[in-house]
């Protein structure tokens, strides 16, 4: 099972992240992004998307950090970090469509521009990281992890882009249970790090 | 089980179709959207976000619209619409999240802006737009539907807001695939519109 990856990327942390968790063997593939390799052919034909994460699993190849923490969950780690009951997974997807909208659009866009020289409006993704981060310190005052009440994908999906947001210029010092959660998840057994976090 | 509901949401609509299409019965219980029913209790109460839709059965309440579809999927619709292999399950997420994210700031915000009076920048919107449209032209150009080769809840999340594109003043006539698949779309059975679609 290969994940093509980069190492500075927070989306494909999100894969490496779970798969140290959940004691998930991936073979790393390091991509030369700055080359554009993901934009050319062969990694453009397995993602049309010119993007990464991409994950290779014999004849499953799939784009989209979410789709391959589902996919890595549901294959070989049981019932613990997805469930398979429809109201607990419908709980956990909940917050995978925070990871690819709120979290990608807010914190993460604005550690790209600070970070990478990505040219988007800063102003757009500091409006939409106060958005969220006081939604999810709401949720993490009153619940030690974000759904069904122990660590899952869910928490795998947004912790990347949250923990990285001083990069971008975020200040987590206002979200004392947001902070917390990123010490939580850091003592999680086989944790594995990445620059910034 | 009851789906807070605005008639003219894309969001909601996802979930009223899905529904019709797989012929779960939910009730509808609309909600004064222009009056901020969704900001105040008992509806903030459900859902922190102050967003609709939001679907209450029994104990389980549910925020977001790719949630609420994987939900009722998997609790009412067997296999047919979300399967519960880990690759078949994925593919279909991929398609959930380009709804969450592409879908959802590209075509879905230029309509709010245009219909709805947003406040947000259409020029960003235009630009997502015309980057996701001709990656969904890509892929219907070679398939009949998203995901699995058959109608799934990743139609369902991506139809509403491709179909209202036109209001946003998103035209479709450069995507012969996307216009053929909102016809293959319509003609399913139990198939249910909307204003603009």
């Amino acid at each position: 099972m290969k994940l093509y990856n980069l190492s500075l990327s927070g989306n494909c942390y999100k894969v490496r992240l779970f798969a140290a968790l959940a004691g998930i063997d991936v073979d790393i593939v390091d991509v030369d992004f700055l080359g554009g390799e993901h934009k050319r052919p062969p990694l453009i034909d397995l993602n049309p998307w010119g993007e990464i994460p991409v994950l290779v699993d014999g004849d499953v190849v799939l784009r989209d950090s979410q789709a391959i923490l589902v996919y890595l969950a549901r294959k070989y780690a049981g019932e613990s970090w997805l469930p398979g009951d429809p109201a607990g997974m419908a709980e956990v997807v909940q917050w995978l469509s925070t990871a690819a909208n709120e979290v990608q659009n807010g914190p993460a866009s604005a550690r790209l521009i600070d970070k990478f020289g990505y040219s988007l409006d800063k102003a757009d993704t500091l409006r939409r990281a106060a958005r969220i981060l006081p939604l999810l310190e709401g949720r993490l005052a009153r619940h030690p992890w974000l759904a069904l009440g122990r660590p899952s994908i869910a928490d795998c999906a947004v912790f990347p882009y949250v923990a990285l947001a001083p990069e971008g210029g975020v200040d987590l010092t206002p979200y004392p249970a947001i902070l917390a959660w990123i010490e939580r998840v850091k003592g999680l057994p086989g944790f594995l790090s990445m620059p910034g976090v």
